[in-house]
Order: C-alpha cells, then structure tokens, then sequence
C-alpha cells in the first residue's frame, strides 16, 4: 500500500488545478475527463454519460446552447474529446473496483462542480496570490468541491494500492451539479446506489455547534440536512416609455421587487429552521422603459417536509399576488430540491473509531451542522431504502471568508488527512 | 429638381435596411458608413468622428470592449472599414452643402440609433412579417429613428438635386446615442450648431393632446421636453449561504428591490410634470448565496430644472439610505442628461405655412406633446443661445405598439411626406 | 346698505371663533347652530336637517356613536340644543331670502368643515399666538374654512341691508363635510341646487400658475378639479405569537405596508394629472403578536373620468393582492367621490368685471388651479345641467403652512374683500 | 391541610372573575387588590406598591393619565379602593408566610396581566359561552394569567392549611406586566428574590417537543427563553395635500411602511432562533394629506444575547434608514427587555420527582419549549446569582385557539392539578 502522506503535493495539485478551471453544475466536462482518465489509469471499471444517469430525471440543466459553449471551453482548457463525447452531454463519473473477492460494496461520494460566482482576484486571497484563482469568469470553487474531487482521485489511487487487502467492491462516485440541485438524482435513478452496503459522502469544514469544524477535527455524521426545493421564476409585464405612455405599461421590475421583499418576511416556523432566498433577481430592458420583464432564482428550506410544504406555499402564494398587483403575466418553474436526510448511528460509529485512531484529529465530533441542504441525501436515502447504511461526515477546515463567497478558501491540510480517514474506513469495512 | 414622390420606394428600404440591422447608441458603425458613402456621392462635404464629437464630453459610451465588438459587428454587416476606422471609435455623420452663395446656414438633425431591447419576432409584427425585423439580438428600433436617418438620407438627396435655386449652407447632422442621452452633447460642444441660423430636428409619431398624432398630420413646434437626467447605480453587499450563514450576509438584492419601490413612491410635482423610472435592475449570483451585488438604471424627469432638481434629491435620498440599511456599500455613476428646450414661434410659423401647403397633411398643429426628452434640445437650446431660430418637429403617423415597446412599428407613408416637408422649409428659408 | 368694511372686526371674530371650536366634517353642530340662528336673525328663511339633505345619499358620515358625541360637545361649547335637534343628525344650514320681486335664483356657497388633523400650538402660529388656535383635539381648520363660513355670514348680513335693491331670490349654502367628501351631494340629491341660476363656490387662497395666489389677487374661475375617489380599507388576518407560532399567523400589517408601497407606484397616466394617497394606516393589535388586522384610508383622484377610472381599478387590483400575498381577508369600502368640473366662462366673464372695479385686486385672473377636487363640482354640475350659470372663485390670501398641514393660516384680510366681491356680484345679477 | 380538590370550584370561580375583568400591564389594579385582600386573610404578610417594586426601573409603564383612568375603571369593578391607594400606581403583590421555623425561602411566581387585545365575542369561544369573557374592550387574558393568579390564590390557601407541617417562609409574588416586559424587573431590582432558595415560576399550557403541551402532562424545566428587546418608534415628517403639494410633504407612512416590511427581511442567524416583529403600525391623520407621523412597537428576539445584538443593529439601522430614505426625523424608545435564562436540574429533579408522584400527570418532561421570552428569567437569574435554584414550569392544557390571540383558552382542569404539584414540591422542600 502506498504511503498516503507522501501524496500530499499530489492532491494539492489537483486541487488547485480543479479550482483555476472551475467548472459549474453539469458543465464539469474537463473536470469528468481528468477524472474518468485517472480512474482508468488506476484499473478502475470507468462509467460516463447515460450508463450513470437516467436522463429523463436530470434537474436543473442549462439549456444546450450552454451545455455546447462549456464543452467547447472544456475542451480547449484540456478536456479529453474522446471522454467529452462519451458523456454525452452528461458529467459525473463512476469508478468501479471489485476485488473479485466477495464481500460488501462500499460507495464514497464526490461532488466536483463550482459555484456561479466570481472569484475574488485580488492580493491577500489565497489562490489568486498562488496563481491558482480561477481563470473561468463567474465560475468559483467558493464550496471546496475542488478539494472533494482530489480527495476522491487519491483516495482512489490508495485504494487501488491495497486492493489485495481487500474483499467486495469500492464504488467512487464523482457527482455533478449538487450545487444546482439534481446531480444526485440522475445517478440515484439509475440505480447506481442500489447495491451500496455502505456509503459515505464527504465534505470539507463544515459546522459543530454553531462554530466553523477546524483543520484537526472531524464529524461523523450529519441530521439536520434541510428539505430544500428551488423554483424560477417569470413574469411577463408590458413594456412602455414612462414618460410617454406610463399607464400603459406594466411593470414586472415592480411587481418582482415586491415579491423578493415579500418573500423574504415569510415568518418562521415554530416546528424547526426554515429559510427562503431570493438568491437572482433580473428585470428590464432599457433605463427609459417600463420593465415588461423579470426572473427571480428563488428557494425555500425546511428542517421537515412539512416546513418546505410550509415555505412552498407561502413563497407560491406571494409569487402570484405580487404579479397579479402589477397586472402582470407570471410562471413558476420547479428546478430541483433536496430531501431532508439522517445518518446511521452504526455507520457514524465506525467513522468514529477510525478517526480516533489518526493522529490528526484531534477532535472527533459524532454529529455535526450542514445549516443547509445537500442531495447527498438521495444517495444517503436510497442505500438506506435497500438496507445499507449511510453517513455524510465532515473533514474540519479552517477557512478563509465565508462559504459561498468570492473570497472563501480552506486549509489544504484537511484533503489528505480526509484521505487517511476514508482508506481507514475502507479498510475497517472491506479487509478480507 | 428630383420628384420626391419617385424616391418612396427607396426611402422605405433605407427604413428596413436600417431598421434589420438595428445598432445601438455609440454603436451605429454600420448606419454611419451608409450614411457617409451616400452624402460623399451626393456631393456633400462629410465630417465623422473627431471631426464632429468632442471627445471629453461624451457621456454615457460603452466600454471600449463593446466598441470592439460592435465594430467587428459592423464591419461584418457590411460597414465599410474605411469610415470605420475615420470614426474614431465614435459614430455620428455631419454632411454639409454649401452653395457658394451667402446666405442662412439652415441644420437638419436625424437620429440614428436603436433602443437597447428585443424585437418581437412573431407574425403579425409588419417588421417580421415582412422579413426586416432587427437580426441584432438586444437591439430594436422601437422609437423611429431607422425611418429619421432614411428621411435624412432622401433629404439629402432631393436637397442636392436642387441645390442651384438654393443660397447659403445646408447642414444635415446624423446624430448617435439619442435614446441613452449624450451624442447631441458631444456635437453641440464641437461647435457644429454654432453657425446654424435655422435648425429643424425631426420625429415621427409623436403625440397632440393625449392622443397619437396620426398619420396624414404634423405637429410643427413642442414645447414640453422633460429635464431628464440618467443615473446608473452600483450595490455592493457581502454573498454568504442563506442557510449556513445568513446573518453574515449584507444582502445588496433586497436593498436595490427597496430603492426601486422606493425610487417609485417620489410624490410628484405641484408645479409640473415628473417622472421616475428604474427601468432595469440586475442582482444576485446564484440562487443558494444571499446576494452580494446589484444594478440599477434609473432615471429622472422634469418639466422644469427644479422639478429635476427635486426628483434628483430624492432618488440620491433613497439610493444612499435603501443601501444602507442593508449595510450595503453605494455609488451612483451619473450617465447623461438633458435639458428642457422650446421651440421658436416664429420657426414654427414657417413649418406650420409650409405644411398647410402640402396636400398630405390635413391636420397641421401648432405644438404637439413629447411627453419626455430628448437631447434635440441641446442643439435647439446652442442654436437659440447663438441668436438663430429653433424647432421640433412630428410627422405624424399611425403606430402599431407603443413607443419603445418591441411591438413598435410605424406606417411607412409617414416618411416621404416628412422629406416633402422639410424640403420645403429649406427652400422657403434658402432660396435665392 | 351696510358699510361693509365696518363689518371687518366682526367677520375676524367670526373667523377665529369657528377656528378655535373647529368641527370635523358631519360633526359642524355648533358652527351649523351658529350660522341658523343669525341668519334668522338677519330675516333668512332657514332649514337644516331633513329639508336640505336627502339622508339616503350621505355618505362618509362616521358613526352614529361618534355624531352623539360631537353633539354633546357642541352643545357644551354653545351650540344651541334647539337647533341641534333640528338638524336631526345633520349638519348644514341652507337660508333663502326671497325679495318677492321675479328675478333670478342666486346660489352662494360656503363650507364649513375642519379637518381632522391637530393645530400647531407653538409660538410663531398666528391662531395659536393670538389665542383661537383649535381647543378641538384633532380638528383643525387647516383649509380655510372657518374664514369661508365667516364670509357667508358678513355676506349675507350686507345682502340682507341691501334687499330692497334687490329682485329674485338668494339662496345662501353653508355646506357640511367637504373634506370627507359627501356634504355636496346630499344637498344637491334633495334638489336645493335645481332652481338656482347662477352660483358661486368661493375659497380662499390657492393657485395661480402653480403659484399661492395672494393677498389682492383673486382668480374667477377654476376648471381643473380632479374627479376624486375615497376608499376605506379592512384586512383580516390572524394574531399568533411572533416566537411561539410564527407560522399561524396572517399578517395583516405586512399586507397593508405592501399596499400602501404598491399604491404609490402606480404609473402616472399621459392624458392628464393621477394622483393616489394613502393617508391613514393603522394595523396590529400588540407588539408582541402578528398582527391580524388593518385599516387604510386610501383616495385616488384623476383628471378625468378616465384616469380616475384607471387609477380606482390599480388601487382595487394592489389591494386585493396584497392581501392575497398574506393570506389576509380583505374589504373596500366606497366612501365618497367628487367629479371633475368646469366654471362657465359667461359666470367667469361677471365675476371678472366686478373684482376690476373693487380697488382691492391688483390682480384679477380668468382661471386658477384647484390642483385637487372640490365637492362643489357637485353643485356646480347639477346648476349647469338644470340650465343655470356656476363657477367657483379664489379670493387670493398670503398663506402660512401648507394647506392641509398643521401650521396653516391664512391672511384675514382677504375676507372682507371676498364679501365685497360676492355682494357686488349679487347686486349685479340681481338688481331691480 | 385543606382538601385540595374541594378547591376546584373556587379556582374556576377566581379564573373566570379575572378573565371577565381582564387587566392590562401596570393597570392590574382590581386583580391586585382581590389578591392582597385575600392573601391577608390567609394570614400572609402583604406588601405592595413601593415595597416591592423600585419605581426607577419600571419600564414599560403607561403614561399617568392612562393609569388613572385604569385605577377608576378597577374601583368601579371592585377593586377596594383602600389597596388601590396603598399600591402607588405600582400594581403586583408579594404575600409572605414566615413559619417561624428556620428553614428555606421557597418563591413562586404568578402573573396577573392580560394582553391588549379584543377577545372573541362569538358563540363557541368558552369564555363567551359561560358568560366569562372580558368586559374590558381592548383587554384580553389571551395568555393563561387569569389561570395562574387563580392557581397563585388557591396555593396560597393551600399552603396557609399546612404551615404547621413547614419550616422556612413561603413568598408568593403575584407579578403585574410580564406581556410588556418590566414587572419582573422592578421587583426584582427592589430586592424580593434577593433571600430565594428555591425559586418556582408556574405557567400553563407551553410546548413539547413543538406540539402543545396537552393536559394531564407537566414540563419541570425551560432553557430556551430568548432574550427579548422591545422599542418604541417614532417618525416625524411632514403634511402636505397629496393633490396640491405632494412634493412638499415628507411622507412618514410610506418610510414606516418600508421599514416594516425590511425589518422582516433580517436574515436569520446560523447561531440559533432569531424572531423580529413589527406589532403595531398607526400613522397618518387624514385621507388627503400625506402622513406626516408614525408609530411602530416593534421586538426583536434572539436565542442568546448575541443574536439580539446582531438583531437590535440591523432592527436601529433599518429604522434610521427607512426615516432618511422619506427625509423623515425619527426617534426611537428602548422600552424593556428580558434576558435569556436556564432552569437548575437539581430543581428541575426536584419537580419531576413531585409530579410522577401526581395521578394527573401521565407524562412529566424534563425540559419544554417557551418559544419566546418571560421576564420571570430576570427572578430566576438573580435568585441563581445569590446561589438559590430556579426553575419554570408548564402544567399542560389543551388549548383552543393559539397562545396571544382573541380566540385562546385553555382546559381549567389543569389549575387545582397545577396547585397539587406546587403545594406537593413546597412540602418536599419546606417540610419540618
């Protein structure tokens, strides 16, 4: 077996390599083909496109004009073509080792798309003092999924090292689009998790008690993953010179304002956290006309279903009747959401254990904070819906700037310590 | 002399030749050169670029990257490269006929540019049904100018076929950037109205007491063009995860729906006629990050400086204090203005005497309704400042759509008329 | 006849004496009592209650609970009970002086209402400085009208000296509730209005070229009342504990902020003046529970018929949906409306020649701005339409404050010279 | 010692009798008064008005002329005029029982105040049906006090039974104005809990694990209590007539109106509960002037001291800002607050041990949910300062309607069963 600490240059290699080409939800096409190659490399049976997606259940996708742009982009910025073309218009790859000996099937979870955001480009910013900040306008790895993804191919690397210590299979799950919402579902309707004894989704930093999981510490399982359900939203109004012609107009820019504002005074619920963002508002067509248009990306999340339900209908309540103030035409679409999820005590055990057995962590928590929401937990729920057991665990960080923001940054020390936790488990689960 | 009625046909394809490839202010490259090449065959003196612009004073011009692109896009489009390049990266055509014999310097203003929105593009739209909609996706010709610079270009042409009866100097000024405000200003400060002894700038459609001023009329002298003044509004908040950590946030999309109601609720004026307009407002990143960021187009207007004055305090009033109650960070860029202006009796007498004469016009009105502005004034106001006589003028014609609406259209026959009747005020004034 | 500028010290006493008992519209029991009395005095033919109003179309009157509590405190403040029990809940004086010669019906009109605001009481306010400001809690004559009842009655004492002069009848109205709106129609729906042939509404101060007309100057005729529309609003939604039951609550103050916002948008209209107001909101119940009710006071006013009728239907449109937003039961009640109205330019030409000849009025105008709505373009369209002459006048007045506003007063001067002009416009339409 | 159960018909009798005088915060003049007069006969030491409360520190008290009215309107109703006078305008009772033995100071609490709300006047309101339901418009026990001075009183009785099986002294403080926030304070700052070994606060009804504590079921400890900050806001603008000068008015409904609805846009915090709420809104004093004043009552909560923190900033920043945005002046008023607070498990133990003794109780839980605040954390906290044990405690009922609204009541069987756990854990602490 390899010497896992030695792959340290490795990983922050591919990090860093991932963030400076960051690519968004279902647009990680060079991301996939370096993945899909290195998995090949290591002897892993590799799968791409409709053999690891049910199409018919993809959320959230761009339309193909911007599905063709990125793998355009892609491909000049090094993608494979050959790997490009084989995903056929889906990313995301699967990676399979069976040891040819009986025994359980272990599935490890990496999710490697960016954010829709511009990263921070200025002095003082790690990776943009590094040279590694990313070079994809409006494309940022402000959640880590870069680190996930190198975690994943070492992780591979070490495990295929040991594969004669091995009994079962290993089945490496690199997903796309969990940010968008929907990158777990067409795998999970494909059925590729329903033979998984045991699973694990992993993620860097993270929360423990309110307060930021630092570099040394780990939590073994999450419960508080919300029910979370993403909608978009148009409204078609009537566009007309102010001046010349106000009341005739209709204004959807107003009538959106209206909404966001309105949106966000939905009240709490006394049974658990629920939270509604109006993350994307555009309206308008020119400074001297009455806006005839607008979009809003908008979300609600519940720590129950019913919460959600909750949120839904209040967000859909509000969304009608302030366009119907300003006369103004409207459609609602429904992109994606994510259940709500737990982790097995049994499962979050074994982490538990083998954490304390690394001398990195110094801390080992058996229940940390998403505070969010996560499709993981489609994957978490169908192994469990087939009697596996499931986790979602949290490799402490310490970070710079907030999570989802242009400056937000993570202590690269965490990745192969992350390694050393997930091959420990591995072991734990799979030796022969 | 030419018989202008001859040239209906050709007027009408400049109208559609300009109007499918709808350029934007700052922008008009194509429109330019065709302008250009014509006067020059014409037999016209032709000035662009530095020539005829002030630099320093260009108000409200794109970056330089959309320059680029817009000329590349020109030059595509059949721009000639040559006046391209003569232009100096800003549009704009001055043709001037000198007689040779003295007499009054008479100046004829034409606006050319597009309004930044989309062109409806279904049947039942003349422009599409007839195949001349705008193929320059974001630009349309929603206010007219196509047909004033195919009214300026026939001018031209039938001017130049009876230049032998004329005296003294004929000044046809093709003027960019009406509708974003800043390419009168740009050529009022080059000195070019200087001169002029008689101006007439011109519109068609337009307004006579609340209604449309229809085809087969004209409205010879207005009097209410608005004050108005064009502002750009940048916010600057802080992303954070609406569910990790919300209070972190410093949510910019909230502050900028506040200030657009807000900017909506100013009282109006005792003293005349104001109007406000947020006409586009663009915020957010991403659905699932509080947004960081946000951007307005605002305007105000006013029948008087005062009333301007007025609604200018207010609108700062509520960009400064909406942004900081969300502790959001503010600038406001301004973008251009204009004034108010009014027309001269005694030029409007010389309209009004000579479109009585012409059997198309049944309805010859003294003043018609702007119901806005229009940065004609700056010339008008620089003409009058320098002791010559100033007009606006409509010709009316039957509308499809609202003005600046993308369903706009105007009845074609509007046109031809216009040339008749501006030909004969420039031989009423100038002949020998 | 009288020397009316002797009359000068009793027609202040007047003015300041109904200043200090200021009455809320429907409430005017003492000032109602006062005037009845010196009209019988003065030999008028008077009635109140029943014989001048048609109690099936009084609308805006409050309360039966709040009209008992007015009357109880008339009387305290000296209203006579006698008079008080004639008007049978009613207020308004209508007092007819009949010369008993053929000749012409001559109607005058003057209001009596205050406004339910509260007075200034600090130094520098003349009433207050002079010690009449209102002992009435929130009610102010903050709109003149104290000086137009004190007019009436100095009026009708000089027409009373002079009727041997006279032929015809005059017929003097002392006008309830025209703030509330509603005071006019009850009188014009029991026909008091439908034998006069010439009538005359006066006020005092306004506008002149959207200047305060002053002291000296007086304006003969207005055509420019807004058709005025009056709503009141009622949302009803739930109270829940803010902490404990977030989620239950309805709330009914967040539907009405979003109205009110929503209303003072609404786009202005091309044809002519919009203007809406919310003027009262009162919503919650405690701090410390969602609130689960609301109240507006709401008026849209318009030009014309025709923008008021856009204006009614946005107004209805926001409210409802508002509402709607919160899950809030929503009622509008109609309270009252005024039309629009035109003054008579033969009425306008008679009034003019007489203010020429009085020393007083340096300057006479053909037209003045209400730049609201009047409840006298009741009375006024029902002479006209019956075949008589109206118009309503402005006899100038130096203001204090703004109309409506709490620091109002206006310059007493202008009252005795206000009756000089309206009697000798009696004498010349009704002389022997 | 007393039969506890024969009590049953007196506590109801006690509960129905206050809950048809229902008594707001500072005015609880009649309840005060029953409760001395009773408890003196009882044989306990009776202190009140300036004996027990610091008049420095009453916060949230009303203005003087509202509490005269309110102690007239509690003698008209009963109230012996004789305590009304010995309780200085302070309302709340402290009845001390001294056995004469050494031993423990054992303190229960009991509120008295209503809320100010209306009450349900309908049929199927039990309290409406059995002719108990307020007489006091604007007063409503929406919130069980009515039940826990009732329970207060027959404890006392109870106690006074079986003093000859104590030791130590009993100190029941009957506490007015805990809904406004301020009554726990005064008393406390004065001393009372200063010597409290042993510290109960009772209230009825409460939560479990987000459902409603039903009947038959108990909660011994809350740690959940937020802390609470309540403000009074003031604007002040400028009236003007919405038609004639709108642009002079400086609108303060249209500034409270946005300041509302921003106020319930402040994010959530990730730290833990966050509840804002703008309870009252009143502004404006006419229909057509524009509203020159506002007022708002507005509380903000937070989970710790620095989530309130965070709250109190955004709530003051929104406030100035929504005020500068209409040029409006504001001002706002701290009026109370109380801190968050934790249960001692010693006590907590003690409790629960008692109430499984109980037959009533079939589920006793260790900890429920206030989901809220209660001042009665400002005698826990000082009593735990001293070193004594404080708890708070829930005896569950079935309730109709939800907690603060007109439509609440609770099961009255919960109130003898209440007194036996009281009466069971003062013998278990106290007993010789």
């Amino acid at each position: 077996m390899v010497d896992i600490k030695s792959l340290e240059p490795k990983i922050i290699d591919y990090r860093r390599d991932f963030h400076k080409y960051a690519e968004g939800g279902w647009a990680e096409f060079r991301t996939s083909s370096i993945v899909a190659e290195k998995l090949v490399e290591l002897g892993y049976e590799v799968s791409v496109g409709l053999d690891i997606a049910e199409p018919e259940v993809v959320l959230s996708k761009p339309d193909d004009e911007y599905i063709e742009e990125q793998k355009a982009r892609a491909i000049r910025q090094g993608a494979d073509p050959k790997w490009v073309e084989k995903m056929n218009n889906i990313t995301g790859v699967v990676g399979v080792l069976s040891t040819g000996r009986p025994g359980p099937v272990i599935g490890l979870r990496f999710d490697m798309d960016a954010l829709l955001i511009d990263e921070e480009q200025k002095e003082g910013h790690f990776p943009y003092d590094q040279g590694f900040a990313s070079i994809n306008k409006g494309f940022d790895h402000a959640c880590g999924h870069d680190g996930h993804t190198a975690i994943g191919l070492v992780t591979a690397e070490v495990i295929a090292s040991m594969q004669e210590e091995l009994k079962g299979t290993i089945k490496l799950i690199f997903q796309p689009a969990e940010e968008l919402g929907g990158g777990a579902r067409a795998i999970v309707e494909k059925g590729i998790l329903d033979d998984v004894d045991y699973f694990v989704a992993t993620h860097v930093g993270m929360t423990y008690q309110g307060l930021g999981l630092p570099s040394n510490a780990c939590a073994c399982g999450f419960n508080d993953f919300l029910d979370s359900r993403f909608y978009n939203v148009f409204y078609a109004g009537k566009a007309s010179h102010p001046c010349g012609d106000p009341h005739v107009g209709r204004n959807a820019l107003l009538a959106a304002c209206t909404a966001a504002l309105n949106i966000h005074t939905i009240a709490p619920h006394s049974e658990g956290l629920f939270r509604s963002n109006v993350g994307i508002l555009q309206a308008g067509t020119a400074r001297n006309a009455i806006a005839p248009n607008a979009y809003m990306e908008v979300e609600v999340r519940g720590e129950t279903t019913k919460i959600s339900d909750y949120g839904e209908k209040r967000l859909l309540t509000i969304i009608e009747h302030a366009a119907k103030s300003y006369d103004v035409d409207f459609e609602v679409e429904f992109k994606a959401n994510t259940p709500s999820g737990k982790s097995d005590p049994e499962m979050v055990k074994i982490i538990m254990e083998e954490a304390s057995k690394l001398p990195w962590f110094e801390n080992v928590y058996e229940e940390g904070e998403v505070g969010g929401s996560e499709d993981a937990t489609e994957m978490m729920t169908r192994v469990q819906s087939k009697g596996g057991l499931a986790t979602y665990i949290a490799v402490g960080a310490d970070l710079s700037g907030t999570v989802h923001s242009s400056q937000f940054d993570f202590d690269e020390d965490c990745m192969i310590n992350g390694v050393e936790l997930l091959t420990a488990v591995v072991k734990k689960i799979g030796s022969k």
